[in-house]
């Protein structure tokens, strides 16, 4: 997707997405974890749990949903100002199989990288079996926020 | 929305749907309840709770698409055969504000019926402080999924 | 959609808006007409065009598109300062039906204004044998761009 | 983004495709041209024209979609039956930068190939100066039409 290897502004970069990462209490609930911080890039791994569930057993779609959307967020910051937030103004997802499986794999990549504006993609995968699906595709418009401290670290 | 008042072909549509959403760990999960289910319509609530929030102490936005998301999916199951499961496609969502609040509303309204595509449209609102603020639109794309016996219900 | 009556900020604003319309080459070559124009509403008409049309002679999606996308970028620039000029970041549209008739009628409506966001509503209208008939729906995110004189207006 | 190679299920997809196209007045109004048509891929390019602009000069946004839904549409028409016709559902389209140069190429990819829905990708590319920049992405869902002769080819 992203053809370039985007330059961070804050080289402490890692350690800021991890801290507020850290600070999501529905991170937590869902069981996910950051499994790759890059440059551009972000990835989320989350065991499947009989709580997050639709009523046929797979993983429900929104908690897809909720994954993919803290990818593609993550993959944002990274590219971000040390004091800047991020801010998910919108996302569109296409759900393209159940996501069935033991756990899965959302990655988040920046598309176009910019000073208030930032898309991002995003691909969630079921691992089932020994196989990798595509099961979710997204697409995010982030926005970077300064200068309201506190408020959207 | 809706201007149309649509005709269920399932007389017992209200019954087919609750006893789907009470199969769904993940609207356990999140203490999400089906406060309304008409013809074209579902109104899911849930109350704030910590374990369910992004870093600031807010609903996360996921959280607040997942409900929403079933609240558009069990508003077109309103109107499908008895025998017809729903699946949602894709959807778009547009965060308006933060989903600061002490309950959230989320409604989901049939904009066009059909017999293989449903197209619906949710509001979520955050009630705070006595207010009620619309923090979230979305716009949903649901099939209608028949024969695929024990999958899709 | 929008519940509340939005108060401009520049006093002129529908002539700056009707300005910026009668610039665009592609309205003028889609035969497209600024019918409306209200705080936080804007209303596009066009008329069938055999050049317009998809392989079956109804009006192009792209086309209804097209339509949709200025009225809600319209819609948006009604509420934005008088040096302000506004850029779609993105829309989503959901074709309904085709877009069979002799005329069509595009609305945009302002859902969520914001100092750098506004989130814009479209539907679109078929005009068929005397009826009406909703065909699209649109939801726009528009970014208001200041300070970059001769380019954005 | 695909993959794998998918495998068309009609030999004469491309003949059939490019039928299809020529029927199209709106591709004819934007002076589009189908330059590449393989399995789950079509690739479309259009010239600047004065009559496609938005008011600073740049190709309208509508005419980017325009061609860009038509590259996903036809992507996923290779991939159908002989007898099938293809119908966008919704798309969303992300415009990551103004579309400004001399010519353009759209390309779109079939993402996930199905019996009834199928969701593609598009990339719109301007050429500038000698210069390629990616302008838009899209998303498009597309249903497969059979048993409506006449209507949807």
């Amino acid at each position: 997707m992203a053809a370039h290897r985007p330059e961070p502004q804050d080289p402490a970069f890692e350690e800021r997405v991890r801290a507020s990462f850290a600070k999501q209490g529905a991170m937590h609930t869902i069981g996910a974890t950051l499994a790759e911080v890059a440059p551009g890039r972000a990835v989320i791994e989350l065991p499947w749990q009989q709580a997050l569930t639709q009523q046929h057993g797979f993983l429900h779609a929104g908690m897809v949903a909720t994954a993919l959307d803290s990818a593609c967020g993550y993959a944002a910051a990274t590219l971000m100002p040390a004091d800047a937030g991020v801010l998910t103004i919108e996302y569109k997802i296409n759900l393209l199989a159940p996501a069935q499986g033991e756990r899965f794999r959302m990655e988040g990549l920046v598309l176009k990288p910019g000073r208030t504006i930032t898309v991002a993609e995003g691909r969630a995968y079921a691992h089932h079996e020994g196989g990798e699906k595509l099961v979710a595709t997204m697409t995010a418009t982030l926005m970077t926020i300064t200068g309201r401290a506190g408020i959207r670290h």
